[in-house]
């Protein structure tokens, strides 16, 4: 185990409302910088550049441009599972949540363009922030699932395993326009990874009392 | 589609039994090299020391630290296909196939521990030579596929997504032990994720007649 299980929000600036806008702004600025150009090459000044925003102002906010890409890490991982867990609210089960889940994923890649880019950097820049994005994210997923297989909604086996087969699974749907260099939305392949999910997942006493 | 479909083996050196000793063991210092230090703090000298072989012999064979770079992720590509060739050689039908690829994909990957390291880097430091790694991988793997739904031991469906399913659960059950500082080995998870596979890409004639 490391010591990056609970990270407090990174940076330790001002918390008023108009605080917290300066550092959304700052956020995003270092998504777009971090995202175009990469850990290496990006910089502070364009950060703030892009942001609107005088260069000291961003030293009240965060200590370098490590600790901003280890916020930015974290605010992704935060912005996706929330735009994760409000696309699968109502859903009606398990399964449901599954179908929705993903095609908000891709949604999410979409809107998100660098997402892949930054979590993938991060193993070399910062891989603590790395590991956390994923172990966090797994291990939500995994609590959902031992709730659903205790409802009988999927079949039974290691959660976590289950959790990362799935993780594994939007993960390649969302780089398959970047494989093939394909446009980033096709129904018939997101169906059948859908099948593919549905049907593995499946308790096995609702297909038809085997 | 980029250049990049049909990389001949990168370098051009000797090819005599003796040149290919040499470059099998500049490609096996290389994956030592640059899977520990990463493509930055990785440096030719050390190479040809990890090699056993004068520095300038080195460039009889690659011009840079790039070109090795390059196939050295080639040369992983290859052997990690090769590996699941010989594993699944004799499998009685597609889904034996998958079980059996799984396993000796997990056992390659502790093998070859930089393999992720050295891929995943290859996505900053050579983006052409990444997606040729999964691009490859995935085409073979479709192929493969659609083959056996034509033998219906496979589900219908897009053979690439099927093929990104089922690259993307190896790929994330390769990392669980890193994820959670765990052991690489499972039978639990193992099972579980091969279930989801087997389950998911059962056609539906074969489950009671469905």
């Amino acid at each position: 185990m490391t010591t990056y299980d609970a990270p407090p929000p990174s940076g330790s600036g001002p918390v008023t409302e108009r605080g917290e806008r300066t550092r959304r702004k700052l956020i995003g600025a270092a998504e777009a910088e971090l995202g175009e150009k990469g850990f290496h090459k990006a910089s502070i000044s364009s950060i703030t550049q892009r942001a609107g925003i005088a260069q000291g102002t961003f030293y009240l906010y965060y200590r370098s441009k490590e600790e901003i890409f280890r916020a930015l890490v974290e605010h992704m991982n935060r912005t996706m599972r929330r735009h994760l867990s409000e696309a699968i609210d109502g859903a009606r089960d398990r399964l449901e949540a599954e179908r929705l889940g993903l095609g908000a994923f891709l949604s999410f890649c979409r809107e998100h363009g660098h997402l892949y880019r930054i979590v993938m950097e991060a193993q070399f820049v910062d891989p603590e922030a790395h590991q956390y994005f994923f172990r966090s994210l797994a291990d939500s997923y995994a609590e959902r699932l031992r709730q659903a297989q205790q409802r009988n909604e999927v079949s039974d086996g290691d959660p976590h395993a289950q959790a990362l087969a799935l993780i594994g699974i939007a993960f390649f749907m969302g780089q398959r326009h970047w494989i093939w260099d394909q446009p980033p939305t096709d129904e018939d392949a997101l169906a059948t990874a859908t099948a593919i999910i549905e049907k593995g997942l499946t308790p096995p006493s609702t297909r038809g009392g085997k």
